[in-house]
Formats: structure tokens, C-alpha cells, sequence
């Protein structure tokens, strides 16, 4: 690696790779809006259909628009019987976010977006149907039920627990969910939606793009973050073996997931969000302690690295506290993140250029082949 | 937008991604070379599996290691039963580069990445299996055929031919093809490739890295562009027509595919290798007229727009002159480009960042959610 290439340059960190009017990240080091309204008003005023509306509709709608909006998705939920024949003969122990991210393609041969005009349809379907794909996967597979995913629920929450558990969610999972939703939609140009905005540079289709985003996502350095999280509090059986146990942590130098962030520097403004939630759900001496815990290890890394907790981190508990499953919890951020995307994928084309940047070359100088047969005697005089 | 932000920051236009060692293009406006070897060399003494070993295994192989890569690269050419079946359930209307997409992400399901020690024989395997998968599809939906994949061929070129005709593919046509898919190999950091890119800096498996990157090479102003050349061919009857027509075209401003390039600005190195090829395959007065509207073509828009042909144009011709459809372009780029991807998520994840660049904001200043039963309210206000 040449020092003329640095990290900076090979994570892109702080290069302006274009504009964008649909979200501000940590401007202040912190802080966190959609459309010039904060998070943290959206989390406590909105559903998540009113901000997935002005994601991709680029306002907040009204009492009507909201309700036309609410019944639109609702009539978007079922799936094609040749997607749900697939769904099926996908393995059990396939990642669920393989699964995702197959069915979105697989979506784009069976209902194409055959020009741009359908943009904003095909995103209002994948937001719909994207958690009726999932649940139809995941409930075939672990209880051998063909669900019928064309549910009467008002919300995406909603919807969503009443396919995972077949029951009538808890006010407080769906108050506690819909945060969540809002929380995960949208955050400028990391590295799903600008592997979203790279695929929709080359006037791609719209399923290409989201295809992309939901593979680009599935890293843990990435979507993956709030399943680790988990792991890591888990490992721990009390808040006593905290201190001890992320000291070897940290001297192994092992990187701890859910803490810091690539863009803000002082705090995550989604952190004491979800947290909140987390609290009301603690129920019992588990759940209460798992929680302290989460907030002993919060203590540990502000005092020992400077590092606060970023959105992963409370989201696990809080998923966990609802009994969601790990294997969704990655899953469970594209539904959400869906909104940012579909945002980003309209908002490259309204403006496009091809994003093609260029590389340091640090490879072999120019050299002459040598024929095949005198290949091996090449490498014989060398070692001599 | 702002005069910040212009078109160059938009595309990333000349910015420096990361340090690469694999390939260098146009480093003096025109000339191409994989690790160090120049594009004409490659293509004028070696096969397509040792410029693939070159990229995917970081040297030229010696005959032995050449003659056990082919081997290894037949033994890898026959699909699970549970893809093919869903090859067959997949639309006969689908655009075959969703079926790839498609394809490529559920062999992720089905054969998954465990981990990255895994990443070379994947990167085979793709490179093996994929021409397997597009003719599939390809002739069960045109011809109702349930295609043996398992040829004995000993090339790439020779398998796909092979697959799509059902003949013994002539000695001209593999030489063509050959040299084609060393031309369409490896291209630095285009916009498919650096998809890639930002998709395996996550950390996730390779499968999703190369999902990427067809969705993203499935564009007009990317892959797209040698279908669009052969429509831009066949538009015209005879060479006297060009001139005529090229003249309303440009009046019109319309783009003109298969010339120029982003990088290259004197020639594209690639076009007169194939261009060459295509001559060789000319063989009746229809191929002849095609070759005299395509040179036409080629002189005028030098002489009008100082622009030359890239690698697209006359392999559009050469294609066309093999019978190969015009739908399988785009994808026979692909068989080919999975080399070079390989090659660049191998790099990527050898020193990895992750690639998260920032934007620059330019949507509404803070503001306030109004209530939504008073949103209507406010809105007619304004109006009045």
C-alpha cells in the first residue's frame, strides 16, 4: 500500500461522493434528520408509514394521504404463488438474508419495473411485501405453516409481529417496533444505500439497486452489528463479568460491536431512543438483566474507549426483549431501511451521473508473457 | 445543486477509490494491462482460463497448473437440481441479466460461503458454472430442453457455444470468443466492479459481491451498451445512410452507444482486437453490409466528434456474426467480468475498509412536524 493511498481514500471516508436533500448525519458530530426534521421528533410524533411516506414521497403526508398510503400498503402484502413455491424450496439453514436478498431479485423478474415512471410503485411494493417474504420463509421453515401474509393490520409493526407470532401484538412491542422502524430508515450515504445509489448510476433497474443494498448490508460491518451486539451481552451472565470480561476484550484488541460510529464522533441521537424502549420492556429478572447488563457495558466503553453506543446496540436488547429471533434482526433493518433506499435510488436518478472513481495502481509493472511452456524453467532459473 | 457539488464529485470522476493492483487503464489516455500484462499480449497468446487464473489466482499458470484449472473448471459446470428447477419456473420473458442476478444470489443460498478461506474456490465455481445457468434457462424457455451442463469442452468459449447451439463450435468462433472474454475480463474500478467493492468492504460473502455486481453491470450506460451498439447497426441499411442519420441523431442529442469512455481518451486498446475478430467473421453480403456501416459509423463519429469506438461497438458485430442473440450480450459479459470481479473483492477484503463516503446536504433547513389533522390546515394557509 503506497502512502499517497491511505484508509481515507480506500473507505472513501469523508469524500463528498454527491448530493443529497434527504437526510443529515452528525453535521455537529451528533444529530441525526430526515427531510430537515429530527429524529428524534419523528420517533416521538410518526408511524413509520408517515416517514417511509416522506422518504420516498418527499413530504409528510396528511390525515388522508396517510390513510390512502396505510391502505396501499396493505393491499401490496401478498406474494406471487411462483415466489412462494421458491420461498419454500429455499434451504431451512439458508442466512435469512440470503433469502432477502434472492426473493428481491427474484421479485424483479416476476413484476419488472419495465420503466422509471413505475419507480415509486415498485418501492411502495417492496416496502409492503418485503416483511410478508421474510415471515412466509421463516414460519414455512420453522413451523411448516404456509401463512397467508395478506394481513388487516394498519401498520408495518403490526404486520410484522402478527406473522412471527401469529398473534395480536402488545401495544407497547408495536409502540417499541415502530420506533425501531423509523429509527433504521435512512441514513445518508453508508455503505448499502451508496452500493444502492452505484447500481441505480448505471440506469439499472429499481429491484437491481435494492438488491445490492440488501447484500451490501448483510456484512457485520454493517446490518450485522445489532446481531453481534447481542452476542456480546449475552456472553456475559451477570453485569459483575463485564469489567473483567471486555478487558481481555479490548487487550486481544477484538473489535466490540454496537459502539462508535464511521460519521458521528460525540454520540448516536438513536441511542437513548431505543434505549428508552428497551427499558419499558424489561418484564421479568432475565430481561432486567440483560438490560443493566447493557448499560454496564455502556458505562465500561465510555470509560475505558471514549466509544458511546450506537443504534445496534439497545436494538438488541429491545428485539430480544420482544422475542424476535437473532437470525431477523438483520433482516428486520432492511424492512425499515427499504425507505432510505428506495429515497436514494430516486433521488440518484433524478440527477444522474455514473459514479465510476479510479484507483492508485500498486500492481506489477509492465512485463512480457512467457510462453507457457517455458514457464516452469523460468521459475527453475530464478530459484538458483 | 450546488456548484459544490458537481458532476465530478457526483460520478467520483478521477477520484481515487483505493489502491489497486490488478489492473491499469489508460494510464496515458489509451492501454490496458491485467497485473502488468499488456491487453494485446494477453489477447493474442493466451486463453481465457489463464488470463482468469492470472486475475482470480494472481499469476499465469504453467502448463500443468493450466491443465488442472481446466479440469477443475469442468468438474464445476453442473447445477443443483433446485436451481434448475427454479430456472425453469423463472419467466421465458425474464431479462436474462435478472436471471443471473437471481441465480447468482440463490447458488448463495444453496451453496454458501461459509467463510473467506472459501473465496477462490467460489470464485471458480461462479466462473464455471455460469454460462451453465444462463443456457439453461436460455434453451429450456426457447427450445423446451432440459440441457446437459456437464460438456467436456475444454474451454469456457467452447462450453457456452457448445450449450447454445448443440453443435461442435467452429475453430473461428472459439478463437473470436476467446479473445472477447479476455477482452471484457477486468476493467479497474468501473461502476460494477466498484459495486463489488462497496459490497464486500461490509465483510459479506462473496455471492452477495457478485450480485452486486451484475445488477449494477445490467445498466444501458454500463453492460447495456453493446446491445445498444447492435441496435445503433442494424438501424441503418447501407453505409450511405450513416451520415444522413448520425447527423439527425446528433442534432438530436441523443447518445451515441459504443463510443467513447470514461477513462480512456484517445483510443479504447480493446477495439481494435475485436474489431479484428469481427473482419475474420465476415461471410456473406449481410455480414459484409454490417462490417462497411459499422467502419462508416466508426469514421464518422471520429471525424464529427473526435470519439472512437470502445470495446462494445465491434463486439456487438463480432457477436452478431457468431448468431449469438443480442439478449445475451449484456450476459456473455458477465461469464466473462466474474474473473475480474473475483479478483477485485479478493483484494478488497486483503486490507479492507469499509467504503462509506459522505454527501453533500442539500435538502430543507430544520423544521418542525406540524401535527398531521392540522397538515391540510397549514397547507391551505400557504396558499391563500
Amino acid at each position: 500500500m503506497s502512502s499517497a493511498t491511505n484508509k481515507q481514500q480506500m473507505g472513501l471516508a469523508d469524500v463528498i461522493a454527491g448530493a443529497s436533500g434527504i437526510c443529515t448525519v452528525g453535521k455537529t458530530g451528533k444529530g441525526l434528520s430526515y427531510r430537515g426534521y429530527a429524529i428524534e421528533e419523528l420517533a416521538a410524533h410518526c408511524c413509520f408509514e408517515e416517514v417511509a411516506f416522506l422518504l420516498i414521497h418527499k413530504k409528510l403526508p396528511n390525515q388522508q394521504e396517510l390513510t390512502a398510503y396505510r391502505e396501499k400498503l396493505k393491499s401490496q402484502r401478498s406474494l406471487p404463488q411462483t415466489l412462494k413455491n421458491i420461498l419454500e424450496t429455499l434451504p431451512a439453514t439458508a442466512h435469512p438474508m440470503d433469502v432477502l436478498r434472492t426473493a428481491c431479485s427474484l421479485l424483479g423478474c416476476l413484476e419488472p419495473e419495465i420503466n422509471f415512471s413505475q419507480q415509486t410503485e415498485v418501492a411502495d411494493r417492496l416496502l409492503a411485501c418485503i416483511p410478508s417474504i421474510l415471515l412466509y420463509w421463516h414460519r414455512y421453515h420453522k413451523d411448516g405453516q404456509r401463512i397467508n401474509t395478506n394481513t388487516n393490520d394498519d401498520s408495518i409493526a403490526s404486520h410484522f409481529l402478527r406473522l412471527l407470532n401469529n398473534t395480536t401484538p402488545k401495544t407497547l412491542h408495536l409502540k417499541t417496533l415502530n420506533a425501531s422502524l423509523i429509527l433504521y430508515a435512512e441514513h445518508e450515504f453508508n455503505a448499502s444505500t451508496f452500493a444502492a445509489r452505484v447500481t441505480a448510476s448505471t440506469l439499472s433497474d429499481f429491484y437491481s439497486a435494492i438488491t445490492s443494498a440488501i447484500g451490501t448490508l448483510r456484512g457485520p460491518l454493517h446490518g450485522g452489528a445489532n446481531e453481534a451486539a447481542m452476542a456480546l451481552i449475552q456472553g456475559f451472565r451477570s453485569s459483575k463479568d463485564v469489567a473483567p470480561g471486555l478487558t481481555i476484550t479490548l487487550a486481544n484488541k477484538e473489535k466490540i460491536m454496537g459502539f462508535g460510529h464511521r460519521v458521528y464522533s460525540t454520540s448516536d441521537p438513536r441511542s437513548a431512543i431505543i434505549k428508552h424502549w428497551a427499558k419499558q420492556l424489561i418484564h421479568n429478572p432475565e430481561t432486567k438483566c440483560i438490560f443493566e447488563i447493557s448499560e454496564t457495558i455502556e458505562a465500561f466503553m465510555w470509560k475505558e474507549k471514549n466509544l458511546f453506543p450506537n443504534l445496534d446496540f439497545y436494538s438488541a436488547s429491545a428485539y430480544h426483549f420482544m422475542n424476535i429471533p437473532v437470525s431477523l434482526y438483520t433482516p428486520l433493518f432492511v424492512c425499515s431501511r427499504i425507505a432510505g433506499w428506495a429515497a436514494h435510488i430516486i433521488e440518484q436518478r433524478d440527477n444522474n451521473t455514473l459514479i465510476r472513481p479510479t484507483a492508485k495502481y500498486t500492481g506489477p509493472k509492465q512485463q512480457n508473457i512467457i510462453p507457457i511452456m517455458q514457464r516452469n524453467v523460468q521459475r527453475n532459473v530464478q530459484r538458483k
